[in-house]
């Protein structure tokens, strides 16, 4: 298997530089005329499952399954299974981040050999990004991904991750900090494997130029963010970023032929962002 | 019921102002010959649900469970449930994080109804504090409490804590922000139920002085936190401090009464702490 920011790219040039996204809250699942339970939850991922099927990657939000317990992870390793099985990359958007053996539990939980392992996995760095160490290298031991936040649209991220963080560099805030210290884990490599995120509305993004691996760009469509708006965010180059959109597509279900055409759609708006468009 | 503020007063009061670790890290299971599985798990979690009635709180590792997947929160329930049975305030240390209705899925597992739900949870501010929002109103109509992680003792965790934060006030670090707006949510309450994490051995902790809500103290031990060294850290107030200690402990295992004499132990060395010692 080759390293993660090789299959991304592979992918992404194949079917489209998109992330759609699994989330499974209770409006949408009443909204769906499904239980707000863990079989409802099943029946969501299956149609999510059966749509999203040739698209490239695929990002379940770990929070909507955690919070039915030890059944919504059932749902969850399940669903995760069946996604890989259909050949799309998984995300798991778990947003975890602790020290030292903790850390290493969490890597093994979401890039090692758990039933929860995806493809890539989202990272929060409030514990410094050295406090990720563990999870970077069980995720390179298997050639999985990590994406990291850096920075997001919602108006309170702004209160740490525009603070400035110390150091040589004066001024250069946390979230430039978070995303420099990824560049240096992906120097070197063709196409580096860690990932971070940056919101799609942001009027002063960092900048992604140097960072040499993915920008994952959530909160496209219904949240706000103009699929056409995108290019060069942050300083990104062609290929670089990928829009994730949950809402804006999950809203056109749950008719799984109905729930596809809305990803296509989504995945024309933003091909051209891709590296060969 | 009445506030978790309240609650965790009495029963540290009652019990002595201590929280202890159950973290069954591989090494540990091992040590303890049991698998590193989710039976090897139930067998270490059942070991110190019996050795830690009678102590004020107790706080399971959510990594360690998550390692496993839903098997391992399976175990993980049936040990929350079992803790709140004996008698023991359960605090899960999850560092969980989002915004919106992420947020609040992540409130319904830990604060809500969910079969994860504990008398507290540990939060992450990575997106700033005020996305924390629905995860404090689920623990509010539930009697329960939240605690933000502010200042670790990790090396790395400076450069996003001790970043500069933007606002009004000239030179605050991202951690001492996080305490000030947890003590803004806890004013006016005779106990606030809203605390903060505050590494045991950090030169420069932020100032709790003000926050009327109880300081975690993580790393109390063997992880290099004297209990002795403790009173006052950060200005704190008698009986706000409720240090955490995990390995030190754990590591008298896997016999009850061993383990409970060693937490015994260093509920004597940390008792000075306590509103009436």
């Amino acid at each position: 298997m080759s390293g993660f920011g090789d299959r991304l790219a592979g992918a992404t040039a194949r079917r489209g530089p998109l992330c759609l996204g699994i989330d499974p809250h209770p409006e949408l699942l009443r909204a769906w005329g499904l239980g707000t339970d863990a079989a409802g939850l099943a029946g969501f991922s299956d149609i999510c499952v059966a749509a999203f099927a040739g698209f490239a990657v695929v990002k379940p939000q770990v929070a909507f399954f955690e919070a039915y317990g030890s059944a919504g992870y059932a749902v969850l390793e399940r669903t995760i299974a069946a996604l890989r099985e259909s050949g799309v990359l998984v995300l798991a958007d778990a947003k975890r981040g602790d020290i030292g053996s903790t850390m290493a539990a969490y890597a093994s939980a979401w890039a090692g050999d758990s039933p929860l392992a995806a493809d890539a996995v989202t990272a929060s760095p409030y514990l410094g990004f050295g406090s990720l160490q563990p999870l970077l290298d069980t995720a390179r031991e298997h050639d999985r991904g990590v994406f990291v936040l850096a920075a997001t649209s919602n108006p309170e991220g702004a209160s740490v991750q525009c603070a400035v963080a110390p150091g040589a560099i004066p001024g250069r805030t946390v979230a430039q900090a978070i995303v420099d210290a990824a560049a240096e884990v992906n120097a070197g490599a063709a196409r580096g494997s860690v990932g971070v995120v940056v919101g799609a509305t942001l009027s002063a993004p960092p900048d992604v130029s140097a960072l040499n691996g993915p920008v994952l760009v959530p909160g496209v469509g219904a949240q706000g963010g103009r699929p056409e708006a995108l290019a060069g965010l942050g300083g990104a180059r062609r290929g670089q970023l990928l829009p994730a959109v949950s809402r804006e597509v999950l809203r056109a279900g749950p008719d799984v032929a109905a729930l596809r055409a809305a990803a296509e759609r989504m995945r024309d708006a933003v091909a051209y962002l891709g590296e060969n468009p």
